[in-house]
């Protein structure tokens, strides 16, 4: 069988799928860690390549990476959740390897065009992705296109500054949006409330997770409560700027942290509906949660493969 | 004589330009006083499109307004500095007037689009355009096309939210970029400065004007000069956030402000290499003033007809 392989490296664990190239069926997926001792990230992914496509004939692979990609050289600039991939020139390595067109973008953007081609997204041409987890990661469809900008650094909304004298970024910034409403803004503002002196039914746990933070909230506990208020704040008043700037009609929240529900949401559409400077931008925009949950990485590289390789441009 | 149409509508004047529609040479200019006691703006426009049309063949007409607009019903939803005009059918009327294809659209949109085809911009897949002047305009084009949105009102970047507790915006909303950049925001910042004992050079001087705090800065004043440090710096933030969001290769500042020179643009520029996240977005990037002046929205007028009437999509 002729195969697209498609793979969604995250910190934690590389994920590939194989598609048949005809049909595009899925036919298998496999996972692995991404990080374990005395082997390389990269040479664990061609293994799982090379294992998931035995048998049959590799036509393609599409990977989407967590980080900055210079997308004309095909280098990842900066991966911050693997360390050694630092001006690394994953799609010369993958070529040199396995002889394919090797199709590769920031997971983010992918996972915008996965919701637009077989999400929750379909039908609509100006679409908004944006992942809630460790940081805040987004992609963006306009007129039917993925925003890539000059150089294909286009759609980093989490780093845009929305309180300039506010928490410290992943990125050396302040006051970005992931610095406010991310998964580790969140449990930051929590661990530094407790260290100032707030009660908290999470103050005696060491090392609490953002799975604690939920739970917490959930039982009543008012700081947890408020943490994700703040967020969801943040996360509006953000909503709200992107929503001038680029008038989608679908804004989709993806993301670990979109798990905890209403608790995020609603103070969420709150602070959107204060503000955005006119009805019309909310009127018949959906503001909903990804469709394509675990998946939307996978068939993000799916639809940038399939799009790049019919000749359109993405 | 075949013509096109272009108009520009301001808050003070009315402009219009007639165009040989084969050569596109400008044949003629006009301008007028955008209120007078007694006559609707509207009426004053079409006086002066027969004006200047007289002997010769309309063929089309091309506007911009400086307002929010429902592109699909040729209705402008708001337009601050005419009163009036809200949710007004103006493609409709002119239709009525002239029988021909009516263009209508946001001025900062035609302004960048005009810097894109005519001006600076040429060559520039991805452009973004800034006009500070009364209030922050913006249009941004992307990959060859004009941002537009779902209804037409994207590219409101003057709208985003850069300090949740700051000055109060003219649209009703709390530290947009307009409220802290502005002509107006400087401005306000001068007086309230005043009002709180600062001493200036502007003390004394009754309803100063912008070009008042310019000189004062120029002649040494402190308080005039730190105004236009502080709009710089978030000019230059927000216009970081801007990269990261569209990854340009120029940026285009327009509009009376930036006729101050470097007392706007060097804190600008400084502003924006601290608040970049890679250097890949400053690498190859050009930050330069408007180079088709006052003519920027008739010039965008004219693009947005010609690559309408071709049927080009924008």
């Amino acid at each position: 069988m002729e195969l697209y392989i498609v793979s969604d490296i995250g910190g934690t664990q590389i994920r590939v799928a194989a598609h048949d190239s005809s049909t595009l069926s899925c036919i298998d997926q496999k996972k692995i860690a991404t990080q374990r001792q005395g082997q390389y990230p990269i040479q664990r992914l061609i293994n799982l390549i090379r294992d998931i496509s035995k048998d049959h004939i590799l036509k393609a692979i599409s990977i989407g990476v967590p980080g900055f990609l210079d997308l004309e050289k095909g280098i990842i600039l900066n991966c911050p959740n693997i360390p050694g991939w630092v001006n690394f020139p994953i799609r010369q390595i993958l070529t040199e390897q396995f002889n394919v067109p090797i199709y590769i973008n920031n997971d983010a953007n992918l996972a915008a065009l996965g919701e637009w081609k077989y999400g929750i997204g379909q039908g609509h041409k100006n679409l908004l992705y944006l992942t809630i987890s460790t940081g805040i990661g987004s992609g963006v469809i306009i007129n039917n296109q993925l925003l890539l900008g000059t150089k294909g650094l286009a759609g980093e909304l989490g780093h845009t500054t929305l309180e300039p004298n506010g928490p410290l970024c992943g990125c050396g910034q302040y006051g970005h949006l992931e610095a406010l409403a991310s998964g580790t803004a969140i449990k930051a503002y929590v661990e530094a409330q407790i260290e100032s002196g707030r009660s908290s039914t999470l103050s005696g746990s060491i090392n609490f997770q953002g799975n604690d933070i939920f739970l917490a909230a959930r039982n009543g506990d008012s700081l947890a409560f408020e943490a994700y208020q703040r967020a969801g704040k943040y996360l509006g008043m953000a909503i709200a700027n992107f929503l001038h700037i680029f008038n989608p009609s679908i804004v989709i929240l993806g993301g670990g942290v979109t798990q905890v529900g209403d608790l995020l949401f609603k103070p969420t559409e709150s602070s959107l509906r204060d503000h955005v400077i006119r009805p019309e931008y909310i009127d018949m925009l959906q503001l909903t949660k990804s469709s394509l949950g675990d998946d939307v990485g996978l068939q993000g590289a799916l639809a940038y493969l399939v799009l790049n390789n019919g000749n359109q441009i993405i």
